[in-house]
């Protein structure tokens, strides 16, 4: 495990909040090692630090109240969805209590007319569009994991569907949150867009829980397309699958998918899930449309192909033929795993201007060689963002080193190409040093948003900033 | 006029920061009365406040040395683009000087294959459309008036394509800005998403001025669409309009514009365009596609309309009738002022739910009716977003009341139904004491921010907050 920085515990702040809440909560706040320790962090090479409760609230008032109890005793508040972020986000450096936001889990109002719904934070993305989908809506962003929406907007997630719905920045109407001082807000109406005041909604999601807990979420939703048809290609480098994206991205075809496996990820692929694909680099595309429209745009991504030598092209409408490619690509984490079972794996996630993603990913998979780590590749790169995950036996300080090395000279080669270090996994622990070398003296700016909103530092201390 | 509140002036701080900056700058700074009012409010009904003196930038660099000047004498700035706002934007309550960016005016990057661009703010978006047409690419935020892109960032601007296309807070993807202690800094990379720390870019988006200089954005771009059709449709009453519109969103048919007239908005583009269109509510879209796919759009449109009475449906492909059509579109704003001439026009600018539309409309219909006023109304509808055009004899103190009244009561209303009383102009001086009522709480962290990054509140004073 890599090191996370410990911050000072305010031990006495802590001991008094605690106690209140306890009282308040009685069985809602759990202070127990384990289930402390789940709630800290728990994925790819970052510490584990484990927060001194968890409390569960059932209502924004309640958040509220757990929040007015901390800033009073100056100790920190981790809010806290289903802890599958990667870069140490929900880990308590400082101690403090995690708020775990999953029994505020309803539904509160699908406004089928205004193509809106308005959700609590613990509501899960695959719990939503299982409700949706009866009244023929659903909700595209899709990070691959089953994430809760109040993280995804936390770490303005977004995944597979981005390239053609965006990410949760341009799906969110509005948001309710409990402010550093325990005050409930409203960022917005439930219109479609406004220009009322300064845009405190794009201000929260991304932020990470460091300015405040999300505690109601007003989402854009999507009609289910009268077609969709899934699309597969394989190339024989990463470059001419790069440049086929670059293409069909040029070309205006509104893609609502297009996703790159390079070829140690094919092969994990085919091992996983049964698959029997080429092992070379794959593309695989889905299109959203009218029936017309979605097989004019396969048409058109198959000719693109063509020329630069896509072969074993294939189109599909059936429902099953497509859930089993897309299962397999939510399951390439795994498969990638398996690759050398015991192994850490450790995701970068850099996002590059698309004309630059070619040279970015073959530099990627050439550092690796280079450095004899295994590295599949896989990537939204029709928003010119790929994770390289490294399999990594921690126990090997090395093989550590080297990974290390690894993922800073891919964040700053990202940079030098006007990329960012982090594309949807956002900055947590993990990032920050990358976040400077990114954004210079922006973060000056942020420092100071985030002393004026939240000025004892209790919003996530320790995190991106 | 309706006097806008004045703010004290710092005489001495403003005498020695204009005196530096016109040795330093020349002919560069004016100070002559003409020039001085013509860089204050000048449209609609709010007062003109003209600052103190106006100076014409070069460079970002130039632009730091005079926020400089300005914060070391505590002398406010207001950042002028090419003043087409509507809610006092501009003007100077406290004096102190106008940037006019007007000769920062270059496109400073084309990146064809990452559909994007870097310009600098005083770019128009016809001159930016022109400098892009013979690449196949355009910039799709319209609003009507040649507006400069920095201004149009400044007031998260929208118009008739944002319906497909989103708002200006959807379509930048950096600025480069001038903060208010001088420092220069940029908030994004060019990459297509990033979850690097707080969104500076939608936080400048939208912050009128009052948070740092607009220097440069970097673009989003669209490739010109294969087909362009437009089509127009008459209905019996704006509410049957309102609900072939809601249809139209709910069916989700991508339209790239649809637009509302209501009878006397269609009789003034008559009269001033030459036109010959029935006079009742009429529907007019454009729809972007590849051949059959806006053949296609056009055509489910026309079902939509006819099971709402609709009548006269006509779809064009020739360019030169679209652009009539458009071009009539873009001269309401003329047209209608020729139904009262001497008259104020004073646009008001709420956007509801789509749910809300027909209602909210009928309902201003009827408002206007019962004071009086004569009111023609246009809307980018397919956002819920319209425009009430108040004709007003400012000679006539009842008449003005009257008006007053109206926009009040209508923000309000729009606010009732979890609408907004500003889609796409900005709360300036005219609508700040909406904000409170629409985002309440909301407000106080707008104000903390303000203070955080602006403690001498000389960037923009008296506006929003």
């Amino acid at each position: 495990m890599v090191q996370a920085t410990a911050m000072p515990r305010n031990e006495s702040g802590i001991e008094t909040a605690v106690g209140i809440l306890k009282q308040r909560f009685g069985d809602r706040l759990q202070t127990g090692a384990a289930i402390r320790e789940q709630h800290g962090h728990t994925t790819t090479w970052i510490e584990n630090q484990s927060p001194d409760a968890v409390v569960f609230p059932r209502s924004t008032e309640e958040v509220s109240e757990i929040v007015k109890t901390c800033a009073a005793h100056k100790v920190p508040v981790i809010p806290f969805g289903t802890g599958t972020s990667l870069e140490g986000h929900v880990n308590a450096p400082a101690g403090g209590v995690s708020i775990d936001l999953s029994q505020m889990n309803k539904v509160l109002a699908v406004n089928a007319s205004d193509l809106d719904c308005v959700v609590q934070p613990g509501v899960t993305r695959e719990d939503l569009n299982t409700h949706l989908r009866d009244q023929g809506l659903f909700f595209p962003i899709d990070p691959g994991a089953n994430a809760s929406l109040g993280g995804m907007a936390a770490t303005r997630a977004s995944g597979t569907n981005a390239v053609r719905y965006g990410t949760m920045k341009d799906n969110i109407l509005s948001l309710e949150a409990v402010m550093p001082d325990g005050q409930i807000i409203r960022t917005g109406q439930r219109a479609k867009k406004s220009s009322a005041g300064y845009d405190l909604t794009r201000l929260l999601i991304g932020a990470e829980g460091t300015l405040g807990v999300i505690t109601e979420i007003t989402l854009r939703l999507q009609g289910i397309p009268e077609a969709i048809s899934s699309a597969r290609c394989s190339f024989s480098t990463v470059d001419t699958a790069c440049q086929a994206v670059m293409m069909t991205i040029q070309y205006g075809i509104p893609v609502a998918r297009i996703e790159l496996l390079d070829e140690m990820s094919v092969r994990a692929a085919n091992a996983y899930s049964g698959l029997n694909l080429p092992e070379t680099p794959l593309l695989l595309l889905e299109f959203h449309g009218s029936e017309t429209g979605a097989a004019e745009q396969a048409a058109t991504f198959g000719q693109i192909a063509e020329e630069f030598g896509g072969t074993d092209f294939a189109s599909t409408t059936t429902t099953e033929e497509r859930n089993k490619l897309w299962q397999a690509r939510h399951d390439m984490y795994w498969a990638c795993l398996q690759l050398r079972p015991g192994a850490r794996g450790i995701s970068t996630d850099v996002c590059v201007p698309i004309s630059r993603l070619a040279e970015c990913v073959t530099a990627a998979q050439d550092k690796a060689e280079e450095l004899g780590l295994l590295a599949p590749i896989v990537g939204h790169v029709g928003d010119g963002n790929f994770h390289t995950l490294l399999l990594i036996d921690m126990d090997n300080a090395d093989e550590v080193a080297k990974a290390d090395q690894f993922v800073g000279w891919l964040n700053d080669l990202a940079i030098s190409m006007e990329g960012t270090c982090t594309g949807e996994h956002g900055i947590g622990q993990g990032k920050r040093p990358y976040l400077v070398k990114e954004l210079g003296a922006a973060t000056d700016y942020m420092v100071a948003i985030k002393a004026a909103l939240d000025p004892n530092n209790i919003m996530n201390p320790g995190k991106i900033l």
